[in-house]
């Protein structure tokens, strides 16, 4: 870690949920201090209290369950197409990927960004960082700044989907090599955002069975993150991911059905073992948003539930239960997880990647 | 057929949710005629809208949405350990397992059995029927009466979870050959009937990812259902399923994810093609209680979906969508069904199949 | 009733939730033949079937239980705003407040309008028709008439809220005299339309205790459908309304907790006696699409339910349970009554009104 | 508060979910030590870890979204009947009625039981304390001691859907007068407990409008809770209660629709006051288990809701919004308010009883 003095960040796209996120993940953060906000043209120029609250109803748009640090009431919003960056550090942007492929660039021109927008999560030249997992796909920022002639870089978080699915898949991966992954997920509506987010006509005593793009992604993101750096790029992992990706009638934290195939035959014991050691030399590091656990084995047979499970550690753990021999998969094995979709998932998950990439020298 | 005239029947269990299903589904039956209805001792003695009232509150305890056809509303409930059969040509049964494995001896002993129950379903004599799917099994109808010295036998359902499953492999391990599938289930909460059922509490906003012995039942059936009879037994189909079942906070209709690697590759079109041929000959029947398809494909992106897409002919196929191809399983393809639990899934199920074995002469 | 011939109809505003209902109201009706649709600029020019296709994700965008009359998927989709009436006998529009004020005056200027919009409903000269209760407003459209220069009228249905409510009080007024009127609803989701609906992040595990604007609606309403009309206006009937309205999450069906003051004591026999006659009259016309009662009583101590008995005579009866005596308002009563926001309460509600029109002679 | 040393306390009932509610917010209590648990037999002789094991699946019966305090995992459990009491000085008792009946005035002979049964609520010699609300009644505890003989004394809490309704009627009662309340609740399913509870098949896409005995609880409760103590018994408060109870699908916190006639105009600037100012003298006593506000008005307009209010301070804040003017009752006025029914309504607002029954000396 470069240096201890804070580092001053401006938060853009504050007014959505995902904003507000950041904003309950960085009050009082030890090592980030808010010091501007941005969105749309639209709130630009009023407090940010005021701006999400309704004109027409009077009441407050905010989002999460936590209250929202006070802070941050009497910051004025600014236009995220217009910041000036000259007192910023680091920049955390969590707008809809349209206007990720504008505002992006011009913040990673001078300084990091860490994204929660899949704008640039595809190209060749973008890391993917996931805490505890592909610290080492760090090379590549120099990469993307030589190419792209930018001082910052851009960091996108991949997909909520994908989170839980790879912090389960790394251990095993490392120790046993992995041969194929088959997966089902069951996930929240919050996962959907807001605008145009899911209808309760849609969803109530229903499931909706496609979520477009998502089961792309899901592929693509957990064999990049889980890839091997081969000079100026990234080899996805060796092994093939096909996914059905459903939505569900539960408000936080998505489910996955998962079975794998190894390529070492492994016992359960071996396997649970594995999650427990996994990322042991990342929970040293004791970062400020860090969980005790990144991933969570629990016995009890019904068990993770989403309602029950999704808050363990604020939310930034992986909860896995159900380990069980699978027959079809070579060595196969299957199991069950929980990742909450708008903690570990999000913001929360892209704070502590920062604070990961500030501790390993990434971000100066 | 045998004979033209009505089948006179017994309905065991009558108060109960399956039970009451039955009578929906018999009522005005052009086969079957029912004659008697039983239940447990509490109920014995009192006419039928008598036995489903709630004593203390004066509710109706009746769980179709279909009104109970007016004939039974004055029948007499009869202890179902004391029913004589003898003017009863055939037996529908829907008992618990522990009730099933005392009374459905008795009945079977002088006449035909249809039930629900999962008493004797797992028996190496014991066909399991689905229509359409495995009529070849009628052999092991004599194989049982010989062995048991019974003058009937008993057929009892598959569990509900299979049943859509089957429905769905079936016409592609006749035209392609089936190596593995790997299925994840979202289950319907009618499926666990009403005691001691899923309480809200533990369902509302909550998937439950374990359904004790669930799993083991869908890879036994589908393995039992789609074997091959070698002269006094059923060896089990040569390819593994693994399952994860879990509940969903859906009142009916179960949605699965399959994963299906196929012996001889096949395009998406060419499934599609087994599917609309697939139950031809059975159709031809023209059973009473036959849809018009028992599988019905549909190519719109989101479905299905369990509260659009359950009541499809009456909720008596099997509906399926999403159709992709795998790159996980050997020739592997994926897609997402929906079934109706508690409609092909239970009573009106087991009476279509009843009906199946009188047409082939299986039930005299 | 004027002509034996069918009416041509125009529907406005027919890609939307309350249009694709009309359309269902429609097809097939011995009375009125759809000879046209309309809807934004966005949808004119292409074919029906076309026009709910999601160009993106290739999905059908219709919203009804029922499936769309095949005759409907052909019909070319016009814009609203340029449409031509010449062979058109009466238009029903279906579409958002603001866009009522502009096209209905269009409209009416040449023919009958009934619409689902609250565009016109508070005006003085512009009669708030309910099927049965109050077809002596009618003298009020000579009024609009003469008032406006139109050669048609336009006759706004009541909010969802209020139809029920309506229902249930006006036999009791017509036979005992109300002093007050007491009201909590919990409506259903579907009330709130696709645009931009209620959010499931919103409404799961949750109630939602104001709905903007509804209280005075019902308020409102109650007192101007069950007015007297006086020469050329509306008296309100002299007792006030006073409520309480929230969302939960159902889909169909309001539910009304009401308490009633009444002009003379009644017992709970009496009132239930004014419910089975109160609309002996109106159903004698048997209208085409008039349920057998339009208010249904039922004694099970658990009911209505909004699952259970929102569909009852195709979701067209108010069901009403749980009478009690009320101690508090003078010679009080209370009851719930269940009410299907989307079919009596809309569009189906409309066409019934249409065909009350048509046979009083209100529309030629 | 007669002494500074922990009173010694037994949880009877443990093994269930009051009883669970009850280990969770005596944890680390500061004048309260859990020293005995007890349960039905069935569960007697087990450490209570072990009860709470489910034998055939292992799973463990645990209810609370807070984990169990690690020191009551290896208390025994006791059987109900025969506990003894020598070493115990305050009984909290979580168990049904019928078994209330029985052990209650077993413990009630010799120590104060504080319950959350409703078997001796509605005696003339009963008190049914709400904290900050009528510690006047507590002359009743000698009359009960007299009549009956015991040493200690029986102090049942209301019903949960009593407590928000009186905790929001009772400033209001003493500083304008009440003449009539009419109440609609909607109330959470976990109100139900759990055995049997409610059944998702019953209240997914529903509303369940009438809760047996409810109206009754909370009209009767209200008049004695705000009653004046005349000599040796309560004077219920003289004006009616009229409810209609109803349960929706929302897991925690009982919403209520309130309209309250007033004996004396006020205006709601002052009603919002009477609220903030109702409880002072209460919370300087600052006992362990208070909120720092009894009631909370929110100007929000959209709330109090549930699932976002339910949790202000820990569950024990009566959240009132929606204020207006009625315009039915004399002086009428109307809110809703939320109460989390197994919080302040449950467990946790016993123990704060007896925190205030102790340090008002009414136990030693």
């Amino acid at each position: 870690m470069a240096g201890t003095a804070q580092r001053r960040v401006a938060v853009v796209g504050a007014t959505g949920v995902a904003g507000q996120q950041f904003l309950v993940s960085l009050g009082q953060h030890p090592w980030f201090k808010v010091k501007r906000l941005a969105a749309s043209e639209r709130s630009a120029g009023k407090k940010f209290g005021e701006a999400i609250r309704d004109q027409s109803s009077g009441a407050t748009r905010w989002f999460c369950d936590e209250p929202c640090p006070k802070e941050f009431l009497n910051l004025e919003v600014e236009n995220a197409e217009k910041l000036v960056l000259d007192d910023i550090d680091l920049v955390f942007t969590a707008v809809e990927s349209d206007a990720a492929k504008i505002v992006e660039p011009l913040y990673a021109a001078k300084v990091p960004v860490i994204s929660t927008a899949s704008a640039f999560r595809y190209d060749a030249d973008v890391p993917v960082f996931l805490p505890g997992v592909n610290i080492d796909h760090s090379a590549l920022v120099k990469v993307q700044q030589k190419k792209r002639g930018w001082k910052g870089f851009v960091s996108p978080g991949p997909n909520c989907t994908t989170v839980g699915l790879v912090f389960s898949l790394k251990p095993l991966y490392d120790r046993f090599g992995i041969s194929s992954v088959i997966m089902t997920s069951m996930q929240a509506v919050s996962g959907a955002g807001r605008s145009p987010g899911v209808l309760s006509y849609d969803i109530l005593d229903n499931i909706v069975p496609y979520i477009p793009k998502e089961e792309e992604k899901v592929q693509t993101e957990t064999q990049k993150i889980l890839g091997k750096l081969d000079h100026d790029r990234i080899v996805p992992a060796p092994f093939n991911v096909s996914c059905t990706c459903t939505r569900v009638n539960v408000i936080d934290g998505h489910t996955e059905a998962v079975f794998v195939g190894l390529q070492k035959k492994a016992s359960l014991d071996e396997i649970k073992q594995a999650w427990r050691d996994g990322y042991k030399d990342f929970l040293k590091l004791e970062l400020p948003s860090a969980p005790p656990e990144l991933v969570h084995y629990t016995d009890e047979p019904f068990r993770p539930q989403p309602r029950l499970d999704r808050n363990l550690h604020d939310g930034m753990a992986t909860v896995i239960g159900r380990l069980r021999n699978d027959n079809v998969l070579p060595n196969g094995v299957k199991y069950v997880l929980l990742s909450h979709n708008t903690k570990m998932g999000a913001a929360k998950g892209a704070v502590l990647t920062a604070e990961y990439l500030v501790k390993r020298g990434v971000i100066a």
